[in-house]
Formats: structure tokens, C-alpha cells, sequence
């Protein structure tokens, strides 16, 4: 079934993990197998993709006393009580300690599920098919799992790796468009972060990944993943370096909680702002005009918004953002660029200046 | 105020911390001050605890951003439903990656507490300063916290080591006799596991432990500790030899989970269990008729029950212990007694020589 398949390594001393890319993976036992203990083993999907993909999962693995649990699909389920009802399933199906996990799914779905396997019984195994653009560079690489909390997203969660991470890129092909575009948002942030000729890439290739190029997708995975890896294996805590990886996300965790989870998709907040981080990085003379107009373009050409949503207001932005994992002791700190792919993580910025940003944007 | 203060390091690398043993120890600041980062602090006690010793702690915090949250009391109420409280409360507060949270209470305070700082924004600071007896030997070592299920005990958690640990026996002074007795069962279970000479010392002075003599207690608190420590150094995960710290426990949980929680204390139904255990023990050829009876006559005297409640059929006993974390596979294994002061965790035996025992306590 499978052709090609690459398999990159996240470097994380005794939790190091592969992650494979490839078509046709799933449905394809031999990289699942040889990361399942025992032989218990639970599929955490949503009820959008069991009808695609829990089947030839299920398949692969033949022999393992296998259960699935189909959570409702989008971001307003990520909750404490969907979360709960994993460890339900776990519980009347008697795994114990030594089952696997497998998140079947997108970012939800990889979320949940892994926060679940790092808590059922103080942890248990876990491995990741991620199904959509977003979770395949995003999710797969870093260990972040957890649920939203009413007040704040992404508040209650774990760091958590993978045994290993198995992105196919064939199941690309049945996400909507929107949720494709969604992904590249992120794809381009990697660009902006530290990789200025990913980001020349993205440029050229923006066309073939709309149409769902085969081969540049996998390029574009890959190399978003392995940039990911490459700053997650520095700093797996998120300590110091680490937080480059939220560029776009304080005003993005802002816009989706204003708007009520799942109502933008997370990609489509994180392109906001991206854009948003780029307009402040530019009013405070840390990027060229040109250099912001290229972010902008680059955004939009993908089908993204470069602008936070209509009537959102500054003070509410300011609130929202007060209350983000990225604030230390009161103060906010932001991810924020000085040029294409030199992105720093700093408190060192004029507030007035946020304002202003946030005002032009309001009047906008 | 405080007195001699005994300090014991529970060795886990860069997660070691100390234990600070002592009377007087809530309320003074120099212990709890030197653990704390950054200016926010949540202290989570609960309302039987807090009118005792809620405000000395908060008065050793002045400069600091204080905020408390009172659970409910007891056993029942250690669910994902009440742990979820705390994030709210952190979150109204807004409260930052650099917060500290602190446990002020028993077991449950501790679990839940624990539990919420490894999980909130994925893991911030966390102090312990137990208040009962069981907390000060059992919780305070070994960084295992979590909440209870429905269908079972300890289900969710996470494994996460505190900054430090204040162990003040004099808040033992307000103990009632019930709970008291309850701390006495695990400090029991140390001397069973691998410390005759303690199990001998337990034998000789348990007058003295009932009638709250200070020395003694804090004797029996250091000893406890320091098993516990060690037992734990060792395996920080409980890949192995740390699961003999369950002597007692998966019988115990059964009770727990049989009566409803909170029905039984936690140290009562361990103190049941621990008779179980010798008695399989026993009826398996492994101990002395003798070592059976010291220990039973041990528990009698600390005033704890020596065998389960009336009307818990065998079958129920089973049934419950299958989804123990014991479990492994599908295979129980048990904690059970080689002699006295030599624990060993096993799936070697016979299974129907503990249908027997059970059904021998059945019809009792």
C-alpha cells in the first residue's frame, strides 16, 4: 500500500520518538505494532473521522483486544467532561496500566487523548495518527495535550510524548478546504519562527499545496516538523526557547476564546494573528513594511484571514490576552518578530504600541 | 515557635526535595518562603482544615498575591468534577505559569492539589503541608496525586513531586482519634514491607502513638518517610519494586470502592487489607501463624478494623480487583508477605487459595 515513507526523530534523550510520513499508512500495521505494549489498546477518534478511517485501524490491528470511542468532533468539545469520558471507556473495558492510546484524529482528537493516556493510571502508552494538516505539523511534535477550560484555552494539560507519531498524508485528501488552509497557517509560522528559505518555499509552492500536492505536502510536513523538533527538543518544557512556537497564538488563543471555541478554526486565529504579530513587530520598527506585506500576502494567498474578526474590541483583546500562559508574573510576553524568520520571545515591548494595534485593527 | 526541626531528602535527581519534620512548623515563614517562585500563591485546603490553620498560613505569606480555595471534606468529594474548581479559581485569579500551589490538608487535599498543579498550564510549583497523620507518612512522599472514578479509586492522576514537604505533628493535636488511627495503618504497612526492626519498635510503643506523644509521632513520621523514600528512589514510576508500597491496598480499594468512598477511611480499609494480605499470606504457606497474629494483634490495638465489612461477598472482592492498577494484562498480582518486614509483589499464586480467604471472611 504505502510508497515512500520518511521517518524523522524527535530527539528527546529517553523519550525520543519517530515520527513516519507517508501515503497509505494507515491501515499499514507494521509501524503501529511496533509501538503497541500488551495488548490492550484503545482508539480515541471522533464520530467525523471513524467513518473514514477507524475501520482500517481496527483492521491493523488484529489479535490486540481492541475499543473505540468516538468523541463529538470540534474544539467546543475539548472539555474536562469529554475528556472524563475516555477514562469511562477505559474503566468498563478493564485496561489496565500497560494499554496503548492511539489518538485518531486532528488536533482535538491527538489533545485529548493524549492528556487522557498521561493521566489513566498516572500514564499509559500513547500514539498519535494525526488526520488533518494542522495536528500532522503541529500536535505531532512536542507533547502539548490537554482540554480547554472555560476561562482559558488550552489551561489544563500535560506534557506528554508519543511512542511514535504516524502521518499520512492520504488522508489529506478527505479534509475540507478550510480545514487544509487552517493547516498552512501553522506551516508558515515554522517559516516565520527560524526558517527564512521555508518561508521563500512557501512562497513559490503556496499553489501546489491548495491543490493538494502529493509531494510538496510531505515536504511541507517534514520540514515544519523538523523545525518544530528541533526547537521542542532544545527546550521541552517550554522554559525559554520553546515559547518562539506560540508566534501568532496569544492574539490567536484571544480571538478563539472571544469568539467561543470552534467558531474560527485554531489555524485560521493563528493566521489572524500571525498578521497581528507582524503589524506590531512593524509599528515598533522591528520589520520592514515590505517584510509585513509578505506575511500578509503569503496569508491570504493560503485562504486565510489576516485580520482579527469584525467588533472585536481592544480592551476585550487585552483582557483575554492578560490571562495567557505567555504572561509571568502579571507581565505580558510576546512572540514577535525582528525580520523574516527571527522571531523572540519578549516583554521588552511599548504596551502603547499594542494598543495602537489593536485600535487600527478595531477601526478596521 | 517551632522546636527541633528534622529535615529528610527524598532523593529523585532534579526532582529531590526535602521533607521538613517539626512542631510548630505552619505558620512559620523561613520553610514555605524558601520553596516559592514568583508572587502568586493558591492555597487549597478544605472547610474542616481551614478555620484551623488557613489563616497562620496565609499571615507567613504576606507580600505574596494570595488566594484560597476551600473543597468540600472527605474522600467523595475527590472527583474531576471538584479538581476542576481549583482551575477556576486559578484562572479568575490569573494566575501565571510561575504560580505556586499549596496543599494545606489530608490526603484528599493533597491529591487534588497535586494534581491540579501538575496539570495546570501544564505543571506549576506545588508545596505540601499535610495535616493528618496519613498525609504526613503516606502523600508526602512519593509524588503521586490524582482523583478518583466512579468505576474506580485513583484512576486519573499524574505523578508530580512537590517543591518541599512541612510535616507539623503538632496539627496532629487536632486529629480525631478515628483518623489518627487511619495514619497509624500505613505507618504499619512500613514496617511490613521491609522494616522489622520498625515493625518490633510500632509493637513497643503504639500506647504512645495513641495517646499522641510528640516524639514517638514524630519518630514514626521520619521512619515512615524515610522507607517510603526509599522504596521510591528507586523507582520514581513504579515500573517495579515500588508497587510493594501497595501492601494492603488492593484489598483496600475494593472496600473503598465497595462501601463508596469516604464510607471507610482510606488507613481503615488499608488496615483491613493488610490483614487480608497477611491471611492469603498465610493460607499460601508463606507466613507463621504467629507473624499472622502480631499482625493482626498490631491493628487491633492501633484501634483499626482487621477484616472487611460484613457482607462483602467474594465475588464483589473479585470484581473490584480487576481493575485495580495491579493489574497487569489481565493477571492480578498482589502485594503479599514473605515473613515479617519482606513484602513481594506477585502474580505466583494460587488463585483459588484467595477465593478461599475471601470466602472465609465472606462467611464471617
Amino acid at each position: 500500500m504505502s510508497g515512500d515513507v520518511q521517518e524523522l526523530r524527535v530527539d528527546l534523550g529517553d523519550r525520543a520518538y519517530p515520527i513516519y510520513i507517508g501515503t497509505g499508512l494507515i491501515g499499514e500495521p507494521a509501524y503501529l505494532r511496533k509501538h503497541i505494549q500488551g495488548t490492550q489498546v484503545l482508539v480515541v477518534t471522533n464520530t467525523t473521522v471513524a467513518p473514514l478511517y477507524l475501520a482500517p485501524v481496527v483492521e491493523s490491528l488484529a489479535g490486540y483486544e481492541v475499543q473505540a470511542v468516538e468523541l463529538p468532533d470540534g474544539e467546543r468539545y475539548k472539555t474536562v467532561e469529554v475528556w472524563s469520558e475516555i477514562f469511562t471507556r477505559l474503566l468498563e473495558a478493564r485496561f489496565g496500566r500497560r494499554c496503548t492510546v492511539i489518538a485518531l484524529g486532528g488536533g482535538v482528537v491527538g489533545d485529548m487523548a493524549g492528556f487522557a493516556a498521561a493521566c489513566y493510571q498516572r500514564g499509559v502508552r500513547f500514539i498519535q495518527i494525526p488526520t488533518t494538516l494542522l495536528s500532522q505539523v503541529d500536535s505531532s511534535v512536542g507533547g502539548k495535550t490537554g482540554v480547554n477550560h472555560p476561562l482559558g484555552k488550552n489551561m489544563v494539560g500535560a506534557f506528554y510524548q508519543p511512542q511514535c507519531v504516524i502521518a499520512d498524508t492520504g488522508s489529506l485528501a478527505t479534509l475540507d478546504d478550510r480545514q487544509l488552509a487552517a493547516g498552512i497557517a501553522e506551516v508558515i509560522k515554522y517559516g516565520l519562527i527560524d526558517d527564512p528559505d521555508f518561508f521563500t518555499w512557501l512562497e513559490q509552492n503556496m499553489q501546489r499545496l491548495k491543490a493538494r500536492d502529493g509531494a510538496a505536502l510531505a515536504y511541507a510536513i517534514e520540514r515544519s516538523c523538523a523545525d518544530k523538533a528541533r526547537v521542542v527538543a532544545a527546550d521541552e518544557r517550554e522554559a525559554g526557547r520553546r515559547a518562539l512556537l506560540n508566534l501568532g497564538h496569544t492574539f490567536g488563543h484571544a480571538i478563539e476564546t472571544a469568539t467561543g471555541y470552534g467558531c474560527w478554526l485554531h489555524g485560521e486565529a493563528v493566521a489572524a494573528g500571525l498578521c497581528m504579530a507582524a503589524r506590531l513587530s512593524l509599528r515598533l520598527g522591528w520589520l520592514e513594511e515590505t517584510q509585513a506585506r509578505r506575511i500578509e500576502e503569503l496569508i491570504q494567498r493560503a485562504g486565510l484571514p489576516v485580520k482579527p474578526p469584525q467588533g472585536m474590541r481592544p480592551e476585550r483583546f487585552l483582557e483575554l490576552m492578560a490571562v495567557d500562559k505567555k504572561v509571568l508574573d502579571g507581565r505580558l510576553r510576546l512572540v514577535l518578530l525582528k525580520g523574516l524568520g527571527q522571531a523572540v520571545v519578549t516583554e521588552e515591548f511599548d504596551l502603547q504600541v499594542l494598543e495602537k494595534v489593536l485600535d487600527e485593527y478595531g477601526a478596521s
